[in-house]
Formats: C-alpha cells, sequence, structure tokens
C-alpha cells in the first residue's frame, strides 16, 4: 500500500531517496536457477547512468549495483535478490533553497500535503534518480524473459517536436538521445541547444517494443496485461500518456481499419495479418509484437525564473540551478523497458497456472 | 491474480459473463455508514442500458441490480456488499458461428491460447456486457467520494473524426452520444450514420474530471493515482490509451510551457496558475482537477465481411451479424466514470494512515 | 483489506449475512478444465448443512448453490465462478432482543466499536453461517486438488473432554459426531445431552489430515505453508488454537525425540521415518501427510442467565433462545477441511513458477 | 507471492541467507512523522543477539543495523524505510559437509525439492538468522504502537518440560531464558545443562501480551485479527503450534466456562469481566489485552548422531557440530513480539477506515 511494490508473483520493492546513502531493489518470487551476476543488472544500469552526454545531468553517479542476497553459486536461489546502489555525489549544498519553495512541476508540495513534511534534498523519493532500483530490478525480469525468448527493444520516437520517420535500429545505440533515425537524432540535438540556450527543457516519447511473446500471458478484466503494462509505465515520473498499438490513433478509424485479421503463417501458425492492437486483444497478448508508447513531459527543473509560491504561501520566483537534466527522455529509455519487463516477467508467471492440463503434467 | 479484482482497501470483485446466468460483483472494504440504495446504484447501471438510442446495441435488458450483502437499515455496515444482475435477453443462437471462428479485434484466440476453451456465447467473459458489473461497483464508489465533496463528470469529447469545440454541461445529457457540444454531437450523428450504412464502426475519446479531490492522495513510485488510474481505465475492453492532463500534448512542449506555477488562491490556499499537469504531481493529487482521457477503438463487431481464420487454422470469411452497438463509445463513458471513482475511493481511503499525528488523533 | 479474500492465486472472496437475502462466494484463479458441477459443491455444502442430529441447529436450510459463472459445458472456464446460496428460514424474530445487547462470547460489541452500528439478525456477517460460503468454495479447490492426487481427510478428535482413542476412517460418517472412534463417540453423545440439559455447550478439536501432497509446496519466511494453514484455520469463527504435526508436544520434548529422520521409501523416493514435523519442514511440505489440529471453543450462544451489559453500558442478565447448536465441532469438520484445501490449491499452482527449468518447459 | 513480504498498509519484506554478505528489511507504508533512529532499532536487535548466554550459539553477529532510507532530520517520511545488517561472522567450513546431506528437523530437503538446488551455508533463508530482518522491523512497528498506547510484554512460558507457575515482570530481563519465575528458570537451567550434555536440545513455549489495544482491530472473515497473528507467529521457523486466549483449554470447557460476560468498569467504560477469549472475539480486538502462546519445537541441530540420506538417496549417519543454539526459546521472544508487533501496526492502520463518520471528519 505504500506503493513502492510492484507485481504480484514476481515482484519488486524498490527503496531510496536521491541525497540518502543509498537506493535498491528487493526481487521477490524469481525462478531458482536462474544464472545472474552484477554484471548483467550493471550493463542495464549502465544505460541509464548520468553525464554520458551533454543533454544529461553533470551529477558524477557510478551507480555500481551489489546483489546482497538470492544469488548462490552464480544462480538465483528463488529466495529475494537484494540489490544495493550507494549514492556517492549527492551535494546537498545545491538544493538547499528548495526546502521551502514549492517547484513547479514537481512533487514538492503535493509530498508536503500528504506526509506533513518531505525529504527536499534533490527531490527525496520523487526524484528520478529512484529509477535506478527499476532498472536494476529490470536487468533480472529481462533476464529471465531472455530464457524463454522474449527480448525488448526500447528507444526515443521524438523528441519535443522531432519525430524519427524512418528506424534503422542500429542507429539507436550510435547517437546519444537513442533515436532509430540518425537524422532526427540529429535535428532533435539542435532542438535541445535551443532548449539549453533557452534556460528551458523539453520531452519525448519513447516507445518500446516486445517480441516474442507467446499468446496467453495477462488476465481478464482487471488483470489485463494493457493495463498493468500502462500502470508499470505511467508509473514513471514524467509520464502522461500512454499508448497500446495505435493508441490515439485508434479512436478516429473505424473497425474495419482497426481490426486485424487472424490468418496462417508459413509455419502453420495461427498469426494477425495487421497489428493495429500492439499484440494484445481482450487484455491477453496475441502473440503478435506488443508495442507500448510511454509520452514524457519536459525537465520541470529549469533555470529560467518561475513564478511559485513557499511553503508559507508566500509567492515568490525561483531559479532552479543545479545539475539538471535537459531532457529524460533518453535516460528513461531504459526505465521503460524496465517497467515493461517485470510487467511481462510477472505475466508469463502468472499464466503457468491457468489450465488444468499443465498442473496436472507439471506434477505428474 | 485471476484478474477480476481491483483496489487495495476499497476493493471489487466482478464476475459473470455475457450468456450466463447472472453477472455481479462483489464490493469489500467500503466503509459502514455510508447511506446506499439499490435506486443509488441503478441511476449509474442506467447510464450503460443498451437500447437507449439508434447508435447502441437492440439486445434488451433491464439490467436492474439486487443488494445481496452488506447494506442494513439503509447503511453499509462495513462486510463485503454483493451486488446482482441477472441476464434476461441472451439468445446465444445470435452467437452460434463463432464458436469456431476468430473474430477479428476480439479476444478470443486470446481466451483459447490461455485457457484451452472458451465460453463463445457473446464473448463470454471478455464481452463488453462484464462492464455492467464495473458500473455498479463504481456507483458505490461515487457514492462515498460525494460524501467528502468529490464529483466526477465524464463526457464524450470525440467520436472518429468529429471533435467537441465547445463545453456546455447541460448539454451532455441532452444528445444520445453524451457530447457537451450540440453542433459536434449533430456532426458526430452524421458520421455515424454512414458508418452503419458502411456496415463499420466508431471509436472516439472520453474524458473525465474529477474535482474536489484533495491534495495528497495517491502513493509515491508504483502506486502513484496517475499510473493506477490508467491502469483502471485501460483495463476497460477497447481503450488503447490513456492521457493525464495534457497527456500527449505534454511530449511536445518546453518545461516553461508545461509547468504549472503555484499561487495563492484568494481564500488563501496554495494552488496552481494552470493545471497543464492534470491534478496529479509525481502520482499524488495537487488538489486541482484531475483530468483523464480514455481513446476508445471501434466496435470490432461490423457486418461487412472479414477475412480471418477458424480455430482449425483454416482460412474464412465472417459476418458479424446480430446486436452490436456501431459505437460504444458513448455507453462507455459512465464505464471510465465507475473506473476512475473506485480508484479514487481507494486512494482516499489509503491516504488516511499517511501520517503519525492523523492516527493520534483518531485514536486518542 | 475487507478481510473477505483468501489466497493468492486462487483465490475467494465470500459475502454474505446470516439473515440477508444470500450469501455467497466468487472463486478467481481457478484453472480452465476443471470438471465441475453444483453436485460436486452441494456435496461439500451438505456436510455442513444444518438440522442433520440433534446436536444441531433446527434451523432448516437447504443451503441450495447456484452456479452463476465460470463454468460452461461441464468445466471450469478460468475466469470467476460465482457461487450464490438463497437464505430460505431466517426468523429475525428469534433474535430482536439482541440488537441492544452484547452477548458474551459474541462479536456483537467488537463490530460495534468497529463499524459504529451492526446487522444484529442472528450475528450478520460473524455467524457461523457465513463459513457455507467457504464451503461452497472448498468444495472446488478440493475438486482441483483430487486432480493431482491430493485428498483430504478430517473428523472430530475430541469432543469437550472426551477424545478419540483410536481411528477407524469408517466409523467417521456413521456417527453424527464425526468421530473415527465408536465408544469415544458414544461416550460424547452422552456429554452432549448432559451439556444440553444443563443449557450449556460444548467445544472441541477437529484433525484434518492431508495425503498426497508433493515436496515443495509453500514459500520461506511469512509465506509458509502452516503459516497459511494456520491463518486459514485460525479465521473459522470459533477456533482459538492450531497445531500442525505434534504441534503442543513438540515443545516439550528433545531435539531426538521432535527430528524425523530421513529413509529412502520401496520405491526408492526420499521420505521420512517418522512424521512429528506434520508434513512441512521450514515451511514448506516435504511430501508426507499433513497433519492439522483445530481447537474449537464451545458455542457461545447458551439459554442459562449470563451477566452482561447494553449498547448503552446498562447490566443486563441475558438468556439466548433460539436455533443454536450446542456443539458446532462437528458441522466445523467441512470448514476446516474446506479452509485447508483452499490453502493447499493457492500452494499448489504457487509452486508451480519456482524454477527457471519448469517455466521453460512450459514455453517450449 | 514470493513469501518475503508480511502485511497489507504497513508491511514488511525480507531478505538475506545466513551466510550470504548482509539480511535486511524494507518496511513499507509506516506513517510519516514517527521518530526513529537507529538506536531504536537496534535495542530490539540486541534481545535476540547471539553470544549472551551459554544457551545460545557462540556465532558473534553484533547485528548492526543501518537505517538506508525513510528517515529524515529523525523521523519517518512516509516512503520506505530500508534496513540493513551486515553478517560479519559467516564460517562457511562449518556447514560443509551439509551440503550434501538432509538435515533431520531443517528445511534442506524441502528447499531442493522445491528450486533443484539451494544455498546450503547455514540454512542460506531458512536459517534462523532470518529473524534479524523481521526483529528490525519489528522494532518500527513497535515504536509506532507505542505512540497509541499499545504495548508487548514478551516472555518464556516453559522450556522442555518446565512451566513457570509465578510471574513477576521484573524477573524476566533478569534470567537469560527470559522466564517471568526465577525459581522456573533455574530448574530450566538444569533441564537445559542436561539436554548439552546429552548432545540433545530444547523447545519451550512463548506468551507474547499485548495491552492498551483498542475494541475494533481486526477485519471479518478471513483477515480476523487471531487468524492474521497466527500466522505471523507460525511464520516464524519452529513453531509448531499457536494459541490465542484460553487457547487448546477453551475446547475441552463448556459454554459457561468460556464466556466473558461484559460490564461496566470503574470509569463507565464496556470491558469484559473475564479475558478468556484472549482479547479478540469475532477475530476483532475486544480492548481486553490480547493473549498469543508459540509453541516452539527444539532446535534441530544437534550434535548426537542420527540417521539420514543424502541428496542422492544415500543412507547416512549425520553428527551436526558447529555452533547451534540448544534452545532457541529465549532469543525467539523478541521474534515474537516482532510479529505480533507487525500485525498490530497493520491492523492499527487498517482500522481507520472502517467508518464513514472518521472519513468525513480526516477530509473536513
Amino acid at each position: 500500500m505504500g506503493g513502492s511494490t510492484f507485481g504480484n508473483i514476481f515482484t519488486v520493492t524498490t527503496w531510496g531517496e536521491s541525497h540518502g546513502p543509498a537506493l535498491g531493489a528487493v526481487v521477490d518470487g524469481c525462478p531458482a536457477g536462474l544464472p545472474l551476476s552484477a554484471d548483467d543488472i550493471q550493463r542495464y544500469l549502465d544505460r541509464r547512468k548520468p553525464g554520458q552526454s551533454r543533454f544529461a545531468t553533470a551529477r558524477r553517479e557510478e551507480d555500481k549495483v551489489e546483489i546482497l542476497s538470492g544469488v548462490f553459486e552464480g544462480m538465483t536461489t528463488g529466495t529475494p535478490v537484494s540489490l544495493l546502489i550507494r549514492n556517492k555525489d549527492q551535494r546537498s549544498r545545491d538544493y538547499g533553497d528548495i526546502a521551502y519553495t514549492y517547484r513547479p512541476g514537481h512533487a514538492d508540495f503535493c509530498y508536503d500535503s500528504k506526509y506533513g513534511f518531505r525529504d527536499y534534498r534533490g527531490g527525496g523519493r520523487s526524484s528520478a534518480r529512484e529509477t535506478a532500483a527499476r532498472v536494476a530490478a529490470g536487468a533480472i525480469a529481462a533476464r529471465l524473459l531472455s530464457e524463454t525468448g522474449i527480448s525488448l527493444r526500447t528507444y526515443v520516437h521524438s523528441i519535443g517536436p522531432v519525430a524519427c520517420k524512418s528506424f534503422d535500429p542500429e542507429e539507436i545505440t550510435r547517437n546519444p538521445l537513442c533515436m532509430p533515425d540518425s537524422s532526427a537524432a540529429a535535428e532533435a540535438e539542435q532542438y535541445l541547444d535551443q532548449c539549453i540556450k533557452n534556460q528551458d527543457s523539453a520531452g519525448g516519447v519513447i516507445e518500446c517494443r516486445i517480441s516474442g511473446v507467446p499468446a496467453g500471458l495477462g488476465s481478464p478484466v482487471f488483470g489485463k496485461l494493457d493495463a498493468v503494462l500502462s500502470s508499470a509505465v505511467m508509473s514513471i515520473g514524467a509520464v502522461k500518456a500512454v499508448e497500446i498499438g495505435d493508441g490515439i490513433l485508434a479512436a478516429g478509424c473505424t473497425g474495419s481499419e482497426s481490426n486485424d485479421g487472424f490468418c496462417v503463417s508459413d509455419s502453420g501458425k495461427i498469426t494477425k495479418a495487421s497489428n493495429h492492437a500492439g499484440g494484445i486483444l481482450g487484455g491477453i497478448s496475441d502473440g503478435s509484437e506488443i508495442i507500448i508508447r510511454a509520452h514524457i513531459k519536459p525537465t520541470p527543473s529549469i533555470s529560467q525564473p518561475q513564478n511559485t509560491v513557499t511553503k508559507d504561501a508566500e509567492p515568490v520566483t525561483i531559479e532552479i540551478h543545479g545539475r539538471h537534466d535537459p531532457v529524460v527522455v533518453p535516460r528513461a529509455v531504459v526505465v521503460v523497458e524496465s517497467m515493461a519487463a517485470l510487467t511481462l516477467a510477472d505475466a508469463l508467471l502468472a499464466n503457468m497456472t491457468s489450465r488444468l492440463d499443465s498442473i496436472k503434467k507439471f506434477y505428474r
């Protein structure tokens, strides 16, 4: 209920504040026998590490992960995997003035309203730094999914008004904006340089495609796979909209345009002739690629003057200096992927108990 | 895990199939002392009742609700409220041919993949008829919210390509499409008539505004209020995208455009000068109006011929006749409102344990 | 949180009051493909039906169950199974005087303290009648368990001071007290007749043995199989103690007496040479018979005069007349069995996701 | 589902193995504003610290706790409190031979059956060392309870066959066995010395009394306070039976003996004239002292030769040397208290949403 646990079978509980001693996650319900090392997790964490381009915060965090439990002789044991990431570069002086002022677009006022006070250092629990713990856990989920042939590919679809027009998967890791279209990336860099010059910030759209998903994952009614995915992705700080498949376009077209007819693949399997649905029908995976898009608002911390109020309702002008990302979208790519992986891992396990025949086979 | 329960404190479990004997919901965790009658619930159910316009299915269902438990002398007792709605007009012959064929845009194939077989009569559990139970439960949640001054207003923002351009709340109940703009409604009716003529169907967008929400509802990280709302709304069968506040527009603008400065209201309360955020910051309500939009795909059941396959992977052409809604959007208005109400009711209760001072006051 | 849901994967939500229109249960997460008819459930319900001996209430309830959802063509579909039992013989006049008086040994005062008022008719939700819904759900769980070779045998071990000294399984259904020892049963009947004569009531002990349980069910730490079983059994109204295996005797003996050495069975399987542990070690089933004992207090409704107070703290003397069981123990046998079955069914499903190799095999 | 999380609102997730780098707990849902320091927790941990008497393992663990999150300026912030305890004195060589052998009375075989392999070093996750994390979390729960006037007193009622006959609360901390009766303690020490001489071990009974509990905590049906307490206490490794109030004695007496009449206290409050029920009726606290007893089996690790088998089903004789407690009961006192505190803290918060009038007052 505290809100820091996600999942039903494969669960993750995260903890930690931006400027506390450490952040971490406890993954429970991970099946035994999964090969897992700190390196597997570190690779994921490195994808969101700050300071890797001029478009990201200059805060220096190694984000070195330590596995404290649940792994023995290189394999998960089935018991909780505890992950620890020490904070290294927390400079509390950067944030001193925000103790009494409500930053626009931030959760300061909401936390004070709810809890009566807040850890104001760097946004405390509401800092985007919290996502490091999700990514550490997501790496384990992705590792599990890969064992059954499920893979995720996530990239930036647009930065501000600049959207990709072509798709080259190789390109994603070649530009600092994780865009699969090099000319869109170049244009987006220009746009971001202008934002920085204007002491402003930008948002964007992240797309995640999940392939190899067997048909049947997800539950009817409230446990629909797309419902859980939405929750997973919307739970990332700055996300303001989530789409599945054709998403918002679906609402404007007709049934004959939107429906995906079923057909038979060359290998004789039932599949779909198109994928407007984005791989989920009635909340259950249909075997096609799952497609999610997350719309991310611009970083609220900007250095141009903004009108706001203090805790005591005094009007003030605030200029937020410090080490902020002019755009979080590229660093959020692996966060979206992690949340999608956590969702799928949980659904993968949940689906195993759907049919009596499987149960009888398992216990035979 | 079966997926038919929603909520943590104020919970609802629904059950029932389109053509089974009945549908229903069990609401547990509803506080004692809430005045409640079958009429309170019936009013909500009547808003989604079929057969009220030429744009809705001709299926005749009274959707008469019976309260079987949890209410005594006109008030909730704190124990589970069980709600029963008998199915009356289930004509199974309408659906005979779909037993062996996978309808495009429907969950038939997914249910078969997951469960090995399915109740094919009218879509079984995956039918939109399932939402009747949600609405019955949502009526109780809305009743509870109203006791603390929270109210919901929900309407159709667009049908297919026709969007509202003005907002007259009175208009919402005056036209069969629940649109707050009479000329948009007239235009949308023409669009729908054309859809019907083309043996096709339409989608649309529903907007829900929740006012009177105190600041502080929602939890950090995975329990964010917008995350839960997304899940709640995306769990409605045909929803393909969810937006909060500025939603997809947020991704395209800059921080200075997107941030809402705090200010002081005439009554001296801290409030926001604008509401791009849609009433939620960092996953916690900020006291402004909460704004959600649900994008709904066109009804997949259309009578024009469609290519698909049978269970045995035989290609076939299907024409879906029967009593289908050419557009479900107007009837889904109260479903979206119900899911929003269930989410808020749960968050309202969860928030009461956030602070030690409240706990001490309660137990003094 | 309302407290009326049990289980994580195979879940049951019950509802209903003693003198309301009906009682029921919703079972979610039951695997698809389980053959199930109303008769399967009725057989279980008939075992707790009132009016079957002079030691049970004279209230006439057929406890006829209706399956409202989740079963199609004689098999579960994987979606919620809703069960309905109409109350028939609720005579509210029997209970008029308890509206203002707190009956000793009953929950009247506690419900008023918690909820501010209560449905006083027959104890409302706190009535033992509530267990009918558990039994209906338990019948489904037992049906599922039987498919994997797990069976439950439950009987009365003692009534008041009279304990069984021998064990004849055939005898259990031959005497109205469900005791496996005919001479103990005869002695217990005499004891009960004396209780009735004294306007008093009796308690007793129920023992449940579960055989065919594979090793590996249950989770470490809080999800231990014995922890969940304890909760399940202690949640039955009148239970005041729960034992697993040697139970209270274990505390008094030494490690060398209490330990069960492992050995190899004739068929070459690892098993235990003794079963002091009662089939569970470290919270996980060890393949031996699981043994639980539930200690049940005497029926609190007795007709001899008792001192107590009214709602307004006025001292009064109360004599509880009406149709009460002088002993509930025999009728509670199937309730204990049901709770054990529900626990095991849930653990059976949960265990399927424990190992990567099973997951890979499932999704191959 | 992994089993390492307890509670619904005030939740704790524990992790860690006996011989891994560390153990810990994440407490989520703790209300903001609770004064909390590492010392508050350390005091609890010191009560279960090994090496404090000749009846406890010689393993040297300081069990120094570090608070990694959720506390700011000496108060909880409402976000997860992460607690870390590093293992110091793990000598893996002590346990080398148990890698292939199933120790009688231990979970080795069960873990292998469930997970395919296990962390055999010191019992891994199934080690009693796991309870350190529970105690760290329990200290926070107890701190919260104390703010509303709820206090817990826990002690050893018996060791092997030696039970207390008198009750002197001062005595509890004066003898190494935590018994409130000095002569029973002396006798028990003799009994234990004999056990040690016999290379054997002892069990015992722990009693926990909770006072200051307001009437109304706990939920009907499955969420009964005694059901949750049973689960909490039975989840401690060696517990084999749980009693509430009169417990097993209740089953043998009559209704007139077992019922507690209500009366009016000197201060005019409704109370009970006796407390056979142990403070809980119908699963809800009645305002009287809550009384729980946990029956603990003898330590299974004994050095006398025992017959058992290896992983490969080879019969062997095992002598378990190493640093084992001849009796865990005194060290388990604070574990039982911690589990009771965690249960009560959760119930305390859950109860706040039971009534509409409180909700209206809170949000006024």
